[in-house]
């Protein structure tokens, strides 16, 4: 009985024009994250429940594809889990395993499991799909890759201007134009602590953040809804209303925060880190920004964002400094800084600008016709010169009608077409078509494979 | 409260240096089916069960693993499957979703579901992992890579003889010698045909494919222990002791089967896929094996199998032609051949013959040592020359002692070590420490970059 097939919600099949793309995004990032001294790891797909169970909060274990258990999985259930309808507690019995939700707990536990083998500074990277069982919509979806890099076991502020240059690097060559934004956690927690109320720091933050939204009137006002005194909201204005160049800035942030150790650290901290960027020369632009708050609850130092110039999408790249990645399995004191390319992002940013080389269709250089037995023999000939050179080169299987052959080199893009008839294989010739001009020539093996080369 | 962490068994981590080899074996495949102008497709780790379910046997159901549905998964389960403790059926009322058994199922999905998008003869390649809850043993794991390519509507034998220099080139690259053996569905079904006992063919390929290790006589007891008459067993004789060149065989197999039209057929076609191969060119051997039977239920043509010739270890890839691959999907009449590379197993081969190149270590090309913030500055515009360059660079993120800083470069296989030091910095150079030789030169940035190219 035929089926009508489909795919999971939430999820994607790449065809070849879309993976010819897609390879062309990870191939930039890879090739990168190379250049900089990064190492690729792998982690299987599915990790022990227990290594990511509550890691990412009560709504992340609810979006965690759990695998259910081989074999007979109904031992060890507990009838009772069953009658009382306690999905949570039974899905714990019968499954011990699950998809990895992201790279950073399963690098967490790569780098606690092999500890005695890795050389630190390590310096890794990783570039594997991660699944959530959210609900998908545009722009979200159930499997999606992350691209992550990471420094650990090194509190040097160097790993912090390396990382912004390798930003830099990734999108200079993607050629999508990007601001990257920049904050420190204890500039956030010298605001706090300015004000005597640090159990305010997400507060405090959410509410600048919608300044450029809402007006300072606004933002004061919501202020003074989450609890925060009049005395309290005149003393962060200033740092609300923070303009000038970064180093105006800097030097703003540095009297206003001069009672807070903690303050006056991430100033610095922030200063070093946009000297040293600076003086290496950025192509994007670096811009402090103190309502900057992502992952607030992880980050401890730098905190970094990169926002695309020329499309309206949220963040594309993203990360910071932490100092404390696998206390959770039991060995504390491993601090880094990371970043994660949100490769699905750069790909809807690339092609909402179509920004793609236009050689990157992933076919063949040139497709040989076929005119049949003894052309076909002497094309393949020819076929293995071109490969042994390095170029790749395809023959139309059978013997059809010309006009079917030429229109699969068009369909697929392949920009060269090469024809051995009855007088080309009579003239020990080939004749090449050039599908973009329609221009031809006869040309000898060897300088077939000069011409492709 | 801290956990030591574990993976699931038959499961992997991959370390920088096990994924420089990995990677050195994918990135040659790739370019292998670049090369031959395969392009590259893509499917979800998860497909609807409904997929999956029923295409590999009762066994290959049992042995997927399947994702437990999402939020309350306990409505629509009927309690009486729960008591019954009917696990298979009650595995169905709880997940809709499984993790891919391999890529030819979800290649023919893909084709069915993407047919007015795709271009005949469709050639794809795909590399992604696969799941199976099989039982770990050595060299067997629960998630592995699988190398597919597939040519697909066209039922020309160039295909094949492509398929066959696509092996060559890859184990070439790779510097593996292999032998590829060569069968042809339809000589089997002919000698079958021959005995009038077309049922047979399994058990008549299983004992024929003994004859290595038992001797003919006792091939001969198993043939009559199957079933077969002493008249079918003189009959096979023949076939049975098949010796010579490839040509000889084939002659020989020809007057055999001169009563079945079928294996005649079988027969041309192996002489006009090997004739077609030779006349190319193979550096490995290609031998006609008529008690190949590889897939025996799948394939209707050519069989290939390869086997690596300096390890002990099973086929490391093979492949065939298949005359319907997506039926079962509602859509007849797609024929095709491809092939699978074995991907793990071939890494098996190349590390037991220890055949990676010298300069896979996936590590940067040099490491700049770190001697306080001034020297680190000038590394630093140094290294971004470099990298603009193309060469992978890196700096040791803090001014540690030197011995600590040199075993870095030492450990991770770094095969150069640059020193900015007082004495460079004066004068602007940069002393350049070769790791294996231990020669030491003082170099200007131009020349550093030329040494470093």
């Amino acid at each position: 009985m035929a089926q009508k097939p489909s795919i999971p919600k939430g999820t994607r099949d790449f065809t070849p024009a879309e993976m010819a793309r897609r390879n062309y995004i990870f191939d930039t990032i890879r090739s990168v994250f190379h250049l900089f001294g990064f190492q690729q790891i792998e982690t299987p797909a599915m990790e022990n429940l227990s290594t990511l169970m509550g890691k990412y909060g009560e709504e992340g274990d609810k979006l965690l594809f759990k695998t259910l258990n081989s074999g007979d999985f109904l031992r060890g259930v507990d009838m009772q889990t069953i009658e009382a309808g306690d999905c949570p507690k039974l899905a714990a019995q019968l499954c011990e395993k699950g998809l990895r939700y992201d790279l950073t707990v399963p690098f967490a536990r790569f780098v606690v499991m092999h500890r005695n083998e890795l050389t630190f500074p390590f310096k890794r990277f990783q570039i594997q799909p991660v699944w959530r069982a959210d609900r998908p919509q545009k722009g979200r979806y159930r499997e999606f890759y992350q691209c992550d890099a990471d420094v650990i076991g090194s509190d040097s502020l160097i790993n912090e201007i390396e990382l912004l240059q390798l930003i830099d690097e990734v999108f200079k060559k993607l050629k999508v134009n990007i601001s990257i934004k920049l904050n420190n956690r204890k500039v956030l927690a010298g605001i706090a602590e300015l004000i005597g109320a640090p159990e305010k720091i997400v507060d405090i933050t959410v509410a600048i953040d919608k300044i450029d939204k809402i007006g300072l009137d606004n933002v004061k006002a919501e202020l003074k809804e989450r609890g925060l005194s009049d005395e309290a909201i005149d003393k962060i204005t200033p740092i609300i209303t923070l303009d000038g160049s970064n180093e105006e800035r800097l030097e703003k942030l540095e009297a206003l925060l001069s009672e807070s150790a903690t303050g006056l650290k991430g100033v610095e901290e922030l200063r070093f880190v946009m000297k040293g960027t600076n003086q290496l020369g950025l192509k994007s632009k670096l811009e402090l920004d103190v309502s900057l708050a992502r992952g607030l609850n992880y980050y401890t130092g730098t905190i970094i964002e990169v926002k695309a110039q020329d499309v309206e999408i949220g963040s594309i790249t993203g990360g910071g400094r932490y100092d404390n990645l696998t206390g959770v399995f039991g060995l504390p004191g491993v601090s880094g800084v990371g970043i994660s390319f949100g490769a699905d992002r750069i790909y809807d940013v690339l092609n909402a600008l179509n920004l793609y080389p236009a050689d990157i269709t992933g076919s063949a250089k040139v497709m040989f016709t076929n005119f049949g037995p003894a052309e076909a023999a002497k094309s393949l000939e020819i076929i293995k010169l071109l490969r042994q050179a390095g170029i790749s080169a395809e023959i139309y299987p059978e013997a059809s009608k010309m006009k079917k052959q030429m229109g699969r080199a068009d369909t697929l893009g392949i920009p060269f077409v090469a024809i051995i008839g009855e007088t080309e294989l009579a003239n020990g010739t080939v004749t090449l078509k050039d599908m973009t001009s329609g221009e031809q020539s006869e040309l000898s093996p060897e300088n077939l494979i000069a011409k492709l080369k």
